[in-house]
């Protein structure tokens, strides 16, 4: 346990890959939803959509056209490949294209990966949904993912809760900090 | 207070302009940047660099290009405009630009904005050090900041103790989540 609980959230959070057959809390899923509105966004534009997907057969969809993508562009992956590794829980995230969107995205992204740790729920955030647009009409995709008219895909992530083995974190590389004192 | 002390730390953290003449404790520094560290980066590349800057002459150099790259731009600003609102620590993020290397810095200063905030520290993610370049020689700039060679500056993030009146939130902007259950 680290200084505080939201360091230690920060520090112990991990990309987890492999989800128990439950629901998440509908609870959680609000304060999921408001952790990421609540982000900084550059000049608070909140240019940005949330799409809460707990429905089953959407994600299978979605699971069907990103191997569709992927196959369409010659990347490999095992028969047993499940881009949201089975979570029951996916949100997408869309924005208008403004300067900074992207790290916009990842700031709210990361705030739903935070905030689910401190529910003991875990999180990996997903950037291969962008392969669900490779050869397809994007106003089909969008129609299914209700991504509003003039925004585009950004990142997704799961949500649920861990099932087995807990991931250790992987090694940090050396040498990525250096101070002006 | 919300729920849990992570998510209340997500839900009141604001973006600061005002900040006392008081510096960071080195042992908060160190855990900002594990936090920063320890954040997401797709495919566990880690391509990043953190340049924590806490010596008063670089940050006003930095707030100099800044302001220079602004007037080149003819961008307006007002006489007492400071870009890092005088904050006595200020973190540059840097990456390789790989795919989704914004998302990933959007991630990590996230992580730092939220831990700062559980130690009794204020930020602001700061966009504007991309003017820093403007009509200059990046490498000139790259070795003050101490960017590793084929880094490119990212974001930057002022840390420090607000000062003042602390800054109510933004109102949300409405119909921005879509559930499909």
């Amino acid at each position: 346990m680290y200084e505080n609980e939201t360091i230690n959230d920060i520090l112990t959070r991990r990309s987890v890959r492999k989800y128990a057959d439950k629901p998440v809390p509908e609870k959680d899923i609000e304060l999921l939803v408001k952790s990421a509105i609540y982000a900084p966004s550059a000049n608070n534009k909140q240019l940005w959509h949330f799409t809460v997907i707990a429905d089953d057969d959407t994600i299978e969809k979605m699971n069907v056209l990103v191997k569709e993508g992927m196959d369409e562009l010659g990347i490999e992956k095992d028969d047993a490949f499940h881009v949201f590794h089975h979570a029951p829980l996916v949100i997408v995230l869309s924005s208008s294209l403004i300067g900074f969107s992207e790290l916009n995205a990842g700031c709210a992204v990361e705030n739903i990966a935070i905030a689910a740790k401190s529910l003991g729920l875990d999180t990996c955030i997903i950037g291969q949904t962008r392969y669900m647009y490779q050869g397809k009409d994007p106003v089909d995709i969008n129609k299914l993912l209700k991504i509003p008219e003039g925004y585009e895909h950004d990142v997704s992530i799961t949500v649920g809760y861990a099932k087995g083995d807990y991931p250790e974190a992987k090694p940090r590389r050396k040498n990525i900090v250096d101070y002006i004192r």
